[in-house]
């Protein structure tokens, strides 16, 4: 990884919990992908609202972080279009705003054919 | 459990592998704990927000499907106030709206000590 | 007002345009109301969402502005559950959080009847 | 306007009572601009945050509207980056998600210069 990560991020267990695959980082940006599991599945068999926010706001937190500075978040959103079909999701988050103290990310979830299927907006403060 | 759960929730498989315990189900509510995990830590120690959203997630669907007809997320906003202290996560949600298609949950998401740690809000749109 | 208000709330022009009436403001408290006009209707003649957001909007920044810190919103949410009837829309902003530079309030919108119509929940950033 | 407008967008009083000049429409897209006036602003001379959401909150319903189907905003979001500069604010309402009942839809909000000073998103339920 060429570019920085906070240790937030760079030692995330949840990450590795999910077995998220970190594809790319840039400042302000970060992309990555998982495979969709039986263990990440609601009871009718289509991939929880809670793994897909988790996905997002990991990318979220990699890009609000890629400047080295701490960052939390303090709130997001999501919005849910469909059901993923196939068994890979990919987030990719870009920057909205870049503020001294508080920055705004959208992240962009899509399924294995590239279909969007949800969409993460998130607020971060820079700790210091 | 005394009322109803669609499969949505009562097979749900997130539920599992986070081991979230469900405390209480009655119409248009629901309330659930967890033990919070080294596997559920962001790289500096504090839960992820991810599974904050996905205790809060989970709950939110028990009540609005309490009712027994399939309702499905549409949006979701979480609010984070601070890092929980201690290991366990309580999570209550309450019903704001009940529409024929469309309802509302409110999830107040408190620590070991019952000190408020976030906020979520969910829409939710019934199947049939 | 025996409370502190800044600046930014005292000489609200938006409060003056939709002629909002503060009912009580207390540290991290505000409640106010406005009587719904013809120009404050969508084209099937219910209240427009934007009308009910301005309304929460300014009892969450005189909530938020009421400890005398400038504080600016960075980010807001709002589910409407119904259409209010009658004349009178009350909004009430209660304090969710208080940290040192992120605070977060939850707005209750009533028509007047008292029944719930809407919730918002607001994201503030102290700035001193 | 060559595109369908519902009732609920093309007699909307809101959008007069701000001055909305609606400049584009398409299927599942609008664009609109007005001009900040003082009566727009809040107590610190900047644009009040309901302003910004009311512009965004009107494309979103024209777009969301423009297939003829009247549909109603049940959630939106509103994340503020800064305060826009000059006197003309742009609003352009891009669609996430058509759905049969639910839809969701982008709004992004430009100063004078074309700079983005905040981002919308909103969820629609249409209604037969």
């Amino acid at each position: 990884m060429t570019h920085e990560m906070t240790k937030l991020t760079a030692e995330d267990q949840v990450a590795k919990l999910l077995q998220i695959n970190l594809i790319e980082v840039a400042p302000g940006y970060a992309k990555a992908k998982m495979e969709i599991k039986e263990s990440h599945l609601n009871g009718v068999g289509t991939l929880h609202g809670g793994i897909m926010f988790s996905l997002a706001d990991y990318v979220f937190a990699v890009a609000a972080n890629s400047y080295g500075t701490p960052t939390v978040a303090v709130q997001a959103s999501i919005s849910y279009y469909k059901a993923p079909a196939g068994p890979i999701l990919t987030a990719e988050s870009k920057e909205l705003s870049n503020g001294r103290k508080i920055c705004s990310y959208e992240v962009d979830l899509r399924d294995t054919d590239g279909t969007p299927v949800a969409k993460f907006t998130g607020t971060g403060y820079r700790k210091s």
